[in-house]
């Protein structure tokens, strides 16, 4: 059951929710999450949307469980559909058998407002006792392979990657994702960043499919990506619309039909 | 009786006021609510001014009263006259027989405010105890038939609809209308949003009117559509005015004649 | 006796000062108002000068005596000079033996802070009592007649003009007379708003003349308006240095000579 | 002893620190004032830096001591240097035999923030017992003759001054010269605005002459002028330098070299 | 052992932590602090880089470990990678046998931001006891010569650095290293300001490599220059790279790979 933040200053005590704000301007609503130390996964969009465009095979792969949102002040005012039923932009998923969360965004985190998303995010997964953090994001390269480039928190968790992806050896990581890993950093939680290497500012479904091949080699998991791959010219059309919706939320009041990712 | 903020401080005790604050900055401020569980219908200008053309017509038809306001200042400094009487550029009116509520707006809402407003709605919607809420807006789109797309919050409310509008497949509403549905979604008021379809930036009263025809099958009411059609030429001529004057309502203490929305 | 901010903390207990203190950025400070239920007019600048204007000539022919003024942090940093001797741009008159307030301002109200400051003054006009408030202003016209267009934020205020002015039929008003006129009307003040009828952006004696010729027919005074006509091609030049100087207040440090309004 | 901000909340019992917060983001932190109800003469850059080029004179000619600073979240980042030490920009001087405060700086106030300036002032001022308040500034003129324009905040003041200046019959002061005169009238606080008639946006040591000429007759000091007349020439090309650096301290960490006004 | 904010409100108890807040938007997060009256060294990039490269050198040459960072909400949102793992972009080190202490920074900090960031940095340097600070930065001249100018915050200090460079006489330090000068200045806390001579806005190891030789002069230490000089080339090209990357981190959420300064 999920109730909003008006009901959960009274509902609080019986406990079934959970809620963390930070300065009173990013809300994180959940229903109680059933996973124990869980892994938890984040792709917001950004350079070849490739963080959204993975996480949404994911949640819908492993037939995860909408539980929450974030919302913010700070986030454009929109809401978004499948089917005809209307759901928030930035959500979050579970799988309690694979003790496993996911966080996808449909829209970007402005720069300005990327510190205080982190620290809730953070916050609330630390609330939740998550054990790790895998933050998925693009890459721009050069390079027409579709290398995944990896950095971690800490020296144990590049051990675990090390043979698996290409060491980003040096750099910086900015926005959304990079906050998110110097919350880690700084808090000591464990965390890896996966960066899809890609070459266009257009979505990639190739690069994320990339991402999830580490992340089936990294887990256990069977994460179907030929259908990505098959998918990727019809996404890539769809997406572009998604992209230049983003871009055009400043307008009142507008509203357009588009081909969202959603789960 | 209305009663303006100074006073409420001492005078809610007496209960025959209703206000709701959200972050002292967006006051809603009606004389008491006599509607029992009532419906609660909004339109905000936005694209083909649909929102506000068919909120106005309801009023007008359904002999609606007017018992208050909402004020913030957010919103531009403006004062809206009819035949030499005053009044506030974002209205709510009642009709107690009909248990239903109406918030009519002459004013966009910026994006970087719809956030508090709709929130402040909604809080004020819980708190006289609606049980439903319908957003109407435009659309925008290539064909000419005079559709109306429509999406809701849960399941439920969407099957109510299925069989008379056409069900918005994906996409995003953006806006003060989407702050609205997803404010209402995160709090499980049952909610529905009718898009009428337009072609053009202009006022579209035949939207209005579309959208008003799905109101009357919904709720059994018997709302004229013929005047509005009929009108539909010179409102638009009187409406356009309108658009061209809140478009330039920064300047500093300008004042113009125009023909605005108002009941 | 007039007292700064900083004693009135300590001085209030003895009660000879009246203050209104709106979100602590808009702040009244006048001598204690002898008048009993008095009726107070206000005339900023906007087109025309219409209101600053008429306003400084009631005050100047009605032998008001100043009482105090409202400052803020939102308003241009500026100290009006009058014969070597210092004041401050927006200042309160009174005469208490017509029972009447003026406010007058020399400086324009940035659209931003009308919210902060119609609430400011209609918060302090009620802690003293005020029974009626005329807002006048100005409103560009294409005729060449010298009308005075009128609007009033009841029925009852409407009837006392109905046959004396042009009624404002339908429209906005908007900037700090607008929000001055919705704040009256949200708390059930009696207000009228009489706006002269001006062709240019440029200072318009006989515009405000008319509007005066007005208030002496409603209000029994016998206020010149001759002098005013007279003075019109003289003020005229002086009142264009000052709109001139007011556009340029933006300029650190910069200290002009001008002929502005003063009493 | 100068003791800082963080310390001044445990040493402030002992009494030999005085300080004014205003809103906490305007801060002055001086030594124990030995004067007793001294005169406080005050000179900001403005038009032609007259206001700290006469100050500056002042305080040398007089030997007045440091004894503290203005600080502010809103000034510009900047230190300044005089043969290797370092001070602060906007400075504090007294010479208690003369019972004489000085307050000058070296940058501009933005008029965004002169309102909080002038109200941290005249506070400080008021605790510290100043009588009388003199503001010395610049006012563009077409004439060549060194005038010195007189305004004052009484007519008791204005008595003073009326057969040594020019009286500035009709105007306005702006910026934070204005804010000061207008905060001094708001609190009766006696105050003398003199206004040094300059030709240029160049430094003019010429019209901070003939201002100090004023005070040497006004109070009956034998402060030289006839080295400023002489340094004219050499400090015109130095304070140009200044104002060129001061209008590039937008620019992060950038570091010049220059001749700044100092003592 | 470093521990992040959110768990310091339990665990500042055990004393191992020191956290200092400034108006809760600058934070210095950092392990027990072992030296006793250390000297601290900060580099924040400016002109010529010349503050980051030369501490960053002295970090590597001194063996210095790190102890944690600063970060703020004002700050952009990076984080910095040095072969694969996870860094904060402004970081303290420490050598407790030198009673030693530096903070480098890989972001400039914006002058809106240098007032909070150098009293947060300065308020937490007096709660570690810091006896001395040493600020290094950039100044442009004309000459070719590989000058260090110097100043500092009394005479005193001004005497130990007098034969070894050439003394500031005149001017302004503007930026994050002139605010914490004056911030020193106003608590008495003994500073020097060294700033190495550059005549390009390009990276200038040599103007760093000058730099230090001072420093090993002035404390007896003997960080090498001489590998510093053979790759500035190299270094050279590297930088450039990152100051471009700098430029753009208001980008979101786009990542790039680059040569950071890291310890």
């Amino acid at each position: 059951m999920l109730v909003g933040i008006v009901y959960i200053r009274f509902l609080n005590a019986g406990g079934f929710l959970s809620e963390t704000d930070y300065k009173s301007d990013v809300h994180i609503i959940t229903e109680k999450v059933k996973s124990e130390e869980p892994l938890l996964i984040e792709g917001f969009p950004g350079i070849g949307l490739v963080g959204n465009i993975a996480s949404q095979q994911i949640i819908e792969e492993l037939d995860m469980e909408y539980i929450g949102s974030i919302e913010s002040r700070y986030f454009p005012p929109i809401a978004v559909l499948y089917e005809g039923v209307i759901n928030m932009p930035v959500r979050i998923y579970e799988n309690p058998d694979l003790n496993l969360i996911m966080v996808v965004s449909d829209i970007p985190i402005n720069p300005s407002v990327s510190y205080d998303v982190s620290k809730a995010l953070v916050d609330w997964a630390q609330s939740v006792n998550v054990k790790e953090i895998i933050s998925i994001a693009g890459i721009a390269t050069a390079s027409e392979e579709p290398l995944v480039f990896g950095a971690a928190t800490t020296e144990e968790m590049l051990e675990r990657i090390k043979e698996k992806v290409e060491i980003f050896q040096m750099g910086t990581i900015s926005g959304i994702s990079g906050s998110i890993m110097a919350e880690c950093f700084m808090r000591k939680l464990p965390a890896i960043s996966l960066l899809g290497a890609t070459q266009t500012q257009n979505p990639d479904p190739r690069a994320a499919a990339a991402v999830i091949k580490i992340l089936n080699d990294l887990f256990d998991y069977s994460i179907d990506t030929e259908s990505l791959i098959e998918q990727a010219e019809k996404i890539e059309v769809e997406m572009q619309k998604l992209a230049e919706d983003v871009r055009t939320t400043e307008q009142p009041s507008s509203t357009r039909k588009e081909f969202p990712m959603y789960g």
